[in-house]
């Protein structure tokens, strides 16, 4: 058993599960497939099911019948509630998992959400693992994910095999489920005022008429770049606001960065300029969007065009 | 003449003179001396002036006495009002310099005003350059700085040969004064941002009792990554604010960004915010304390120990 799952291609495949096949979660689980797992898949969506199965995994009806017999359950939804209702809800995974097996949990929340739900399961014999993740779809499909693990000991033993298959880099920050969540805020908090800095800097570029092309070589050469900067403002350039990633994704994450701050009694300004402007966006129509149309936003207030604008 | 400056080391030694021989003027004099220039420097403190002349340098009495005969005068003083002086003040540049000369401004200051001082010396006769750069002592010494120009032909091409000896790369920005400026504004908005969301997000992570140095390895691996984080954040980490660049820069540089937004009627909450941050940090008495003192800011606000801090 332990050969078996630190080599799952060397001897019977070891059992996986992913809930959630969207395209993290698809990419996800067909870099299992390639290193030699046996892969359950459920989605609500009937379709990505089917394109699962198409693709080699075994088609799961339920939570409850992909986790069924799997040593790994990996759940790849967008929050602590979907990640609640599929652990705990009807035909939930906690009822059929058994002691030995781990519960790995991707959703970006809260720690204190992460550690409630970890304390739960434990309680009925199976592991939680507390694994938020960073990287897009592409480097999902490509098992090139980064992963902000925290767990026991065991969870990580039994967890290892699966994660090494998703990630170039697998980070295991601690003992407890929380400490995981706790360093995905901190990036988030990052990521979100970055967004939402570029977009301001990039409208007040052109409100100072200047060539936004240029603007984007010099400051990527300077010490005001980042890492989002860099990324985002590409698709401003290109006028394309087609999701990447989502505005709603950064009122939900800077939502729980400025909650833990609020408990905690500590300020948090800068997040919370970042995630008025992200709510502004949202309120302008454009929640479904990608993230860099905060800077759609600063232009319309301004009335100034960009890139890809009608003359 | 022509071959002179674009090669002086092959001829006489064009003259340049340096306004300014503090940690970024005197690596910068020192640059353009290896290049083969002769070049008179001045000084409001006496010993730099000495120390200047001990390293190959003419010492020069005022500013005027330095301009006197230099092709290329370069002003490497801390803001608008200083550049003011040096050019028009008692003993300025502008009296004594000559049609076919250029002053270079290197200070970090309004577009409006950049514009300002250049019609004026140009109403003169001399050129105008607005070159505010970027890049510390380190990068001054070695001629390896960055930057932002804008001006006339005729001023790139008198200074070009001097631009050339103190720089790893030279933007030419636009054919007037103030576009410049203007790049260097929009940078300092993300730089003076992203120090205080990386002060942010360090003490938030300290308040949720996570390693500093693992949040410190993660982050500078991660999307939420910024050039100021991981370059300011190691000050924070070694408990070491000694000032490679004050507070006092961003109370300064932001106040700017701020004004020039106000006049625009432009919006720019995220730099509002981080002003407030560099101000109650200067507030508290660390005006003149590295920048990324803003840290320990929201660390006293909060009662938080930092590395360094007395246990």
């Amino acid at each position: 058993m332990t050969a078996e799952k630190s080599d799952p291609g060397a001897g019977p495949a070891t059992k996986a599960a992913v809930i959630g096949l969207g395209s993290m979660g698809f990419g996800m689980a067909r870099s299992l497939l390639r290193a030699g797992f046996s892969v359950a898949g459920f989605d609500v969506s009937a379709d990505a099911v089917a394109r699962f199965a198409a693709n080699g995994g075994r088609a799961a009806a339920t939570p409850a019948d992909a986790a069924e017999g799997a040593t790994v359950v990996i759940a790849v939804v967008v929050n602590a509630a979907q990640t609640e209702a599929i652990l705990f809800g009807e035909n939930g995974c906690a009822a059929v998992m058994q002691p030995g097996t781990v519960f790995v949990s991707s959703a970006t929340m809260a720690p204190d959400v992460a550690r409630r739900l970890a304390a739960k399961l434990e309680a009925m014999g199976p592991h939680y693992l507390d694994a938020p993740m960073s990287g897009g779809a592409a480097r999902a499909e490509e098992g090139k994910l980064t992963m902000l693990a925290s767990g026991s000991a065991a969870a990580f033993a039994i967890a290892r095999p699966a994660l090494t298959a998703l990630t170039a880099t697998l980070y295991e920050l601690g003992p407890e489920p929380g400490q995981g969540a706790a360093f995905k805020m901190v990036n988030q908090l990052l990521a979100g005022v970055h967004i939402a800095a570029a977009s301001e800097a990039m409208a007040f570029a052109a409100r100072q008429n200047l060539d936004l092309r240029k603007v984007y070589d010099v400051i990527t050469a300077s010490a005001g770049n980042s890492w989002m900067f860099e990324n985002r403002m590409t698709h401003v350039l290109a006028g394309d606001y087609s999701p990447k990633s989502s505005v709603s994704i950064f009122t939900k994450d800077l939502g729980i960065v400025l909650d833990m701050a609020r408990s905690a009694n500590f300020p948090v300004p800068l997040a919370s300029s970042a995630l008025q402007m992200f709510l502004m966006t949202a309120a302008a129509g454009m929640a479904g969007d990608d993230d860099s149309s905060v800077t759609r936003l600063y232009a319309q207030l301004a009335g100034l065009k960009l890139p890809g604008d009608a003359t």
